[in-house]
């Protein structure tokens, strides 16, 4: 049986929910999968970095951070000088990466992940930016070093997405998809269904930590345009960046709308689209009235949902409903037993 | 580069799909997946049988069938005694079953996927019969020899369900399901939404080729009741007879009834369940209104949807909209596909 040594780069909800998820699985994984683990490092933006390569305490590390202490006091190895450094000295087979990232350019997850495949580590992340910025480059990267770069998590939280389509529907030509992808945009329009405005609405999702303290990233649809690019650049095998996808965000969008659509038996809902069209494809987000007749009507709250177009299926949706820290945790496990399961 | 030899006993709708399908995507499989195929026999219940070890021409074939002819014709071997003869006799690596079957037993399905792995055959079929009735003796056989013993088409066509749990879903827990696995009903209750009388309804769906001339497995909910038995027994891991799932159909649905949930914003629709409870599964189909918030309301037609409740993913929903022949017939190709790829 061999152990597998995993590091953990960035320690917030999602890494947080992923090493309680280990903890939770661990003895079905040494019974179905026939593996153990330990986690031999861990590395956090405010609360230190760890590196014990005899296994760091779980229970331990999460009790620090929740208090706001410090990792340092858990590594038996001298404080590296960076998060690269970090990366290079941490016994490991397996980094996954969870630090807060620049859509914008995808940093500083891509110099993570490159770093940890060029260190011989599988490469793991719940980060949108390096699939959109660096899908090729670390794909090819982890292709030339007989490794993997996977990254299920980014899109619909652990919902299987892309293992769905890598494993599940071989011989199946895609030729498109929609969808609804951001929850943050589908919580703001139900409750300005539900008579609030849209000040009132974000406020709202604010308070329940949905949307950010700026919440114009979703708002205005770039989190969407990100999936979408992140999704096309992935199952469709054609880079798109999110500015390549015609974009509309909710701003304009009244409660006279809402009610206007409501009295129509329809609703609003922001939704993203894309599509091969000789060979490029055509993508977009902008709001849309919805019938009851549509798989996206009936998409409440932060559940989110994606219907692909293939040769052979003429509509398969999936739903993923009320999805959580511990939702997008699974699909880092589930890369790991990928990746184990050579699937 | 190995050609496969494929063997197709049944011939109707959706045998016909599997063969057009296959010639459709004969270039693609020989590009991508690096495979040639030759289908070396058909066997049919009323047009004869065919076997030539150097490959049966698929047009002609078709054409045969099409205007009423024997497939004898094509045969450059004596005529087998039996379809089991058949089997014996077929030089084939695959045998795809999609004859009529006899729920309540099985047959002759089971036999003839049985004496196929007897023969060293893969078995691939889109008939649920021997997945509720044969599932641990066909899977025990087919790993006794090396073999794969696939029934991807049995739920919701070819939609990728089965595969989707096996593959794609590593370390999760299933608990239950629900969800529309009748598309029969599922039409039925739309027309009568729409003003249809019970028996309107069922002249309409019989017209169109949905309903059968004795409608009775669809509408007492034999048909979804066999479903949620052949998805229990597979994916939850514990054998369940149709007779074990609490059943109740749509015969009782009045146009009132239809009515009075329209006017609460609700729809009838036949929902299955399945749910483990002390290591048990207690299952059920039977009509419920649903509300606008649930996937259920938006499935139309002959769409169908299940819904998986996990421990790690609460709620993960496959919509399949407008199956048809050929979706069915892409379970038999995907079921062949994951054999060559051992997934």
């Amino acid at each position: 049986m061999i152990e597998h040594s995993l590091a953990l780069v960035g320690f917030g909800n999602v890494g947080q929910a992923f090493a309680r998820l280990l903890m939770r699985k661990q003895a079905e994984l040494e019974k179905d999968f026939g593996l153990t683990f330990k986690v031999t490092g861990i590395a956090t933006g405010r609360h230190g970095m760890a590196i014990d390569p005899a296994g760091i305490n779980l229970p331990r590390a999460l009790e620090i951070v929740r208090k706001g202490g410090n990792l340092d006091e858990l590594s038996k190895v001298p404080k590296p000088n960076s998060m690269l450094d970090f990366i290079r000295s941490c016994p490991a087979n397996v980094l996954f990466e969870n630090t807060p990232v620049n859509h914008e350019t995808g940093q500083p997850a891509v110099d993570h992940l490159r770093t940890a495949l060029e260190c011989g580590m599988h490469a793991v992340t719940a980060n949108k930016g390096p699939v959109v910025h660096a899908y090729r480059e670390l794909t090819d990267l982890a292709h030339s070093k007989g490794l993997r770069f996977m990254h299920e998590s980014t899109v619909m939280d652990g919902a299987p997405i892309f293992s769905l389509l890598r494993a599940a529907l071989p011989g199946a030509e895609l030729k498109g998809f929609h969808g609804i992808l951001n929850s943050c945009t589908n919580l703001l329009l139900e409750l300005m269904e539900q008579g609030n405005s849209f000040d009132e609405a974000v406020r709202y999702a604010q308070s329940i930590g949905i949307a950010e303290t700026d919440p114009s990233a979703d708002i205005d649809g770039w989190d969407a345009a990100i999936k979408v690019a992140a999704l096309a650049t992935v199952v469709m095998g054609i880079p798109l960046k999110p500015q390549q996808v015609e974009r509309q965000g909710i701003r304009d969008i009244t409660p006279q709308m809402i009610e206007e659509a409501r009295r129509a038996g329809e609703r609003w809902k922001l939704v993203c689209r894309a599509r091969l069209e000789n060979g490029n494809i055509v993508a977009s987000v902008r709001p849309q009235r919805v019938k009851p007749d549509s798989p996206l009507y009936s998409i409440n709250g932060t559940s989110s949902y994606v219907q692909f177009e293939l040769d052979v299926l003429p509509g398969l949706g999936i739903v993923e409903s009320d999805p959580g820290p511990e939702t997008t945790a699974y699909g880092l496990l589930a890369d790991w037993l990928n990746i184990i399961r050579g699937v």
